[in-house]
């Protein structure tokens, strides 16, 4: 089995860090000075390795080898989130360019096609997973149309901004893959909770999105008696704390949901506000519970509406994703290279959190390959994992992709090339 | 009686109005590049009136009557709400200058001595009422020390930005003085409803304000399961809520609380938030319903804190206003220019808002005058009044001031000095 190099991993790990870092935490979001500084990084590493790289029309960076045969790909994301750590998404792209190297080191896999990728805007500045939704051929005019950030910048004009407006979009070919996967850190405790080192995952959970906006009236503070107010500040709190008082009714064991993002205009504490917004997001393994949140928050906007005063409209604040099986074929390869390498030290589990892979699966057989998360911690400065679950997840993931290569291309694929 | 002149009023008022105009509105908060130009033309338009005039250390714009005899003062702010009007501070402060432009054409009062000042920061940018504060001795170096913006901005930084770190700052003489006048707009709608085109004002409620801080962990908003989560946004709501809910109970008949400016931080779709902060602001015209609000604000704290999870904060976010009484003896005057020039259509009503008169009746005997505001709106572009009312008002100013001022200085002060 290709032998990863340690040390060699952890410095590109750290390099990657370097773009972008702020004290342990790093701010790299997509198409930022930093985010399209490291993209330009892994193209001449990818190179190094002997692969053909480019960076496409939005921003993926995608190394292909020059073997021929069934070829796998490896990746995940190089964005961060706002304040983010240092591993999320980071982890897996070092990951599948070290296995890049590491097998094209050794002489029974060197002659294997294996690709690796680091795909754009995981993390949602624009459009949640756009660099995989644009590989797999699904990123719709429509989704990309609209598309703006917090702060109003234009997908678009951040595309031009990167001078990428001009550059092809790349495809993944269906016919030239037997599959993707993924190393990833957890971003939660179960492994960790569990004494486990390596995680195989064995579904995404779904994720859907929901945008409250609140419409009454701005005015002055002081002299607008109470019963006259149409405050819509008041009304997004109320909102907020029902859906926090009626989901765990409906909910499954895993279903999450968050009210982390909001704007109250014009956010001073004088002024009763006119205009408020609220995203609420919410997960789970299966549909049912999704259904059902929906059912809940659409009773409490009409009865908070039969009310009068604040106005508020419901919408979609993301293309639903529903929840995804990963490929049991390639799973196999995963817990075979586990086992070899930590014997009793890993497990099966669900994703709580959303993946390219879970985008990726629409096209391509795709699995995932999880860390241990220090506490649990992620999308926080303080994100960590312990170096040697770094260094032993990359080895399982590079058995992987070598077991999965060699039963692709026929067994003596690998040294008859 | 001397007469004003609506048409120099009118214009004036427009021309400060261009200064920040954005739309119908205008945003010209304290120090701010606009605000400072607006101040020097008012300088420059109160030298031509014939007044000493001078911008203090705080940026109060102070004009000074080279007459003798007990003077009066005229004048409220021109600073606004970051979104705000064109009518809040400006029309006392144009209105001023319009009465001692008046005052001093006619020969009857052109003796008498008339000051006018626009303050500064009226609206709390730094500090609420920073500049009457300041001319009023009451702005101590523990108000100013931590003073900073919303956006982290030191007020330090801003008077040297503005120019004015070397400037003396001045302070109202109280043996200089008879009175403090000022003329606003009602920024609510009880003259409207009332059918009524001038307000006295009998008193200003009272404010106080609380900040709340929600200290949680910031974690991935898809793997971190809801009964460990550390929410700093669902605790806001919580509270805010919980606000709304209880403090009906202990209010007064005109109580009012607004919670209008928040952070959730990092305020990102995908992220629990690991912190947030709420401004709660109260009023009332007796300190008993304010006191019960405490109470109960306090009470919620501790409840929720009492369940663990994400640690709630509060301390007092201002310096609290006592409810104050407006000045008998210069109500008087008001009362009777306005039955003089508007009989039957004026009435007395309690000041909502505060305002600088409720600073400087701690040194000055002071008195208000309000005239309408167009559907009782206010810290909004929309808020504006009529032009006869703003006339109006101005001449009732006029009338007050001269009568005033004759009285102070003796029956036939007007025409023997």
């Amino acid at each position: 089995m290709p032998a990863i190099d340690p040390q060699r991993l952890l410095a590109d790990l750290r390099h990657l860090r370097s773009i972008g870092a702020q004290g342990i935490g790093v701010v790299r979001p997509a198409f930022s000075a930093k985010d399209m500084e490291a993209r330009r990084w892994l193209k001449s590493r990818y190179e190094e390795a002997g692969l053909e790289a480019a960076i496409d029309g939005v921003g993926n960076v995608l190394g292909r080898s020059r073997k021929a045969g069934k070829a796998l790909l490896l990746g995940s994301h190089s964005d961060t989130q706002p304040t983010g750590g240092w591993l999320d998404g980071a982890l897996g792209v070092i990951c599948a360019l070290e296995v890049a190297r590491a097998l094209a080191a050794d002489r029974a896999t060197r002659n294997l096609p294996l690709d690796i990728v680091s795909f754009q805007d995981e993390e949602s500045r624009f459009v949640g997973c756009l660099g995989s939704r644009s590989l797999s051929g699904m990123l719709t005019p429509e989704i990309e149309e609209g598309a703006a950030d917090k702060d109003g910048v234009r997908l678009a004009d951040a595309l031009r901004a990167a001078g990428l407006a001009g550059t092809p979009r790349l495809r993944i070919s269906r016919e030239r893959y037997a599959g993707f996967i993924e190393a990833h850190i957890e971003q939660g405790p179960t492994l960790e909770d569990a004494g486990k080192r390596i995680g195989v995952v064995t579904g995404i959970v779904g994720l859907r999105g929901i945008r409250f906006t609140f419409r009454g009236q701005q005015n002055h503070a002081g002299t607008t008696m109470m019963k006259t107010r149409k405050d819509a500040s008041s009304a997004l709190y109320e909102l907020a704390h029902r859906i926090n008082t009626e989901f765990p009714k409906a909910a499954a064991e895993r279903s999450v949901w968050t009210m982390g993002r909001l704007k109250v205009e014009p956010n001073a504490t004088s002024i009763v506000p006119g205009y408020a917004d609220l995203d609420l997001q919410f997960r789970d393994a299966s549909d049912a519970p999704l259904d059902a949140f929906e059912k809940i928050a659409a009773r409490i906007v009409a009865e908070m509406n039969a009310r009068g005063g604040v106005r508020i409209e419901a919408t979609p604040s993301r293309a639903p994703i529903a929840p995804t099986k990963m490929d049991e074929g390639l799973r196999a390869h995963l817990e075979a290279a586990a086992e070899q390498r930590a014997p009793g030290q890993w497990m099966r589990l669900p994703s709580g959190a959303f993946h390219d892979a879970g985008i990726v699966s629409a096209c391509l057989p795709s699995a995932m390959l999880f860390i241990p998360s220090i506490g649990g911690i992620s999308h926080d400065f303080a994100e960590n994992s312990r170096d040697e679950d770094i260094v032993l997840g990359c080895q399982v993931l590079a058995d992987a992709a070598a077991s999965v290569l060699a039963t692709a291309n026929g067994a003596g694929a690998q040294v008859t090339s």
